[in-house]
C-alpha cells in the first residue's frame, strides 16, 4: 500500500491527502512530528534528500518529496491534471508561485505565530512575510475575478495547491475579509467531490 | 520571435537566458527595472498574474511566468529533461525545493544584502533568510556527494534551476567554501556546451 509521511496540521501533507482521497487511492499515513526538526535528515533523509514531508512511498519502496512534484505525479492521467501542454505548464506556474510567494510566507508566518507561538521574537521576520503573504493574495484576488478555478476553469491539482495555505492564511494574521473574490472561490472547493476538510485529526 | 522580459542581475532570468542559448534559441530582450517594483502590475500583469521576470512572450502571444515552469516549457523534447515519467517528477521536487528553500532565502538575502545594500534594516529577517539558505546547501551537498548532477547523473533544467542562486550565494553573505561537492558541481556548468555567464551585461 501506498504510504504517506503526514502531519494533519501541515497544508503540504493536507494537498496530497485530499488528492489520494479524491482520487480515491489508499493510503497508510505515518505521522511526523512537525516540530522536532532536529533528527529530520537523519530519519527521512534517504526517503527525501530535504528531510521535509510529505513523502509519498509507494509500493516499490520509491520515494518523492515535495507535496507540487507529488500533486503532479498523482494527479497524471486522472481529471486533476490537464493533458493540453500549455494548460499543464500553467499549472506548474501556479504551483512555482504557491511555493515561491504563498506557502514561503503564509506557512511559515503560521508556524512562527499560531503553532510556536513565537509573535515576539519573529516580530521583524513576520512583517516581512505578511507583507509577502498579502501580495500573494492579492494576485489570486485578481485572478479570480474572471475565474472560477486557476486553469482551464475547473478544479484541478492547482487548486489543491492554492488552497491548502490560503485557507488557513488567518493563522498567519492575514485577514481574508477584503478578498472576496478568494472567498468565493475557497467556497467552491468543499463543494468537490470527495472533499475532506484539513485537521481531520486534529490531535498534533 | 521569442520575447524574454529580462534583467541581468536576476538568478531567474538568467536560468532561462542560459537555457534558450543552450538550445540556440534565438529571442529578444526587454529589459526590466529590478528596484522598480510598484508599478509591475500595471505594467506586467496581464503576461503574468504575479507581475515578476521572467516572462517568456511566444510568437502568438502567449506569455509563461515562474522561471521554472518556463524551464520545463522549454526543456520538453529536448536532452535537458527526462522522457522517463519519474525523473521528470524528481526534475520538479528539485525544482519546487529551490523556489521554497534555497531561492527564497538566498535570492532575497542577496537582494535585501547586495542589491539593495540594506543589511541593517532587514537584520533580523536577514539571519532567518541565511540560515534557510545554509540548510538549503547542506541539502545540496548531500545529494552531490554521490551524483554529478542532479537528475540522472546528467545536466538538465534541473541544475541550470538550483546553479542561479547557489553559484551567487556569496552575494546573500553565505560562505560557499565548506561545501566541496557543490563546488566540483558548480565547475561542472560552465564546462556545459554554449554556456553563457550570468552578468553577461552588468549595467543594472
Amino acid at each position: 500500500m501506498i504510504r504517506l509521511y503526514d502531519n494533519p496540521i501541515s497544508g503540504n501533507c493536507y494537498k496530497v491527502r485530499l488528492l489520494l482521497t479524491q482520487l480515491e487511492i489508499s493510503f497508510e499515513k505515518v505521522h511526523v512530528d512537525v516540530f522536532q526538526r532536529q533528527d529530520r535528515i537523519e530519519k527521512y533523509g534517504k526517503k527525501n534528500p530535504v528531510g521535509k514531508i510529505p513523502i509519498l512511498e509507494l509500493e516499490d519502496g520509491r520515494c518523492i518529496g515535495e507535496s507540487n512534484a507529488i500533486l503532479y505525479f498523482l494527479g497524471e492521467g486522472t481529471r486533476y491534471l490537464s493533458k493540453d501542454p500549455f494548460e499543464r505548464i500553467r499549472t506548474l506556474q501556479w504551483m512555482f508561485f504557491e511555493q515561491n510567494n504563498l506557502e514561503a510566507n503564509i506557512a511559515i508566518a503560521r508556524y512562527w505565530a499560531t503553532l510556536l507561538k513565537k509573535e515576539e521574537e519573529y516580530r521583524e521576520p513576520l512583517k516581512v512575510r505578511r507583507a509577502g503573504g498579502a501580495a500573494a493574495l492579492a494576485v489570486l484576488e485578481r485572478h479570480l475575478a474572471d475565474h472560477p478555478f486557476l486553469v482551464e476553469n475547473q478544479y484541478s491539482i492547482a487548486d489543491i495547491c492554492l488552497y491548502a495555505y490560503t485557507h488557513v492564511a488567518g493563522d498567519a494574521g492575514l485577514d481574508l475579509g477584503p478578498y472576496g473574490n478568494i472567498g468565493k472561490w475557497l467556497a467552491r472547493i468543499p463543494e468537490q467531490p470527495r472533499y475532506i476538510p484539513m485537521m481531520e485529526n486534529p490531535e498534533v
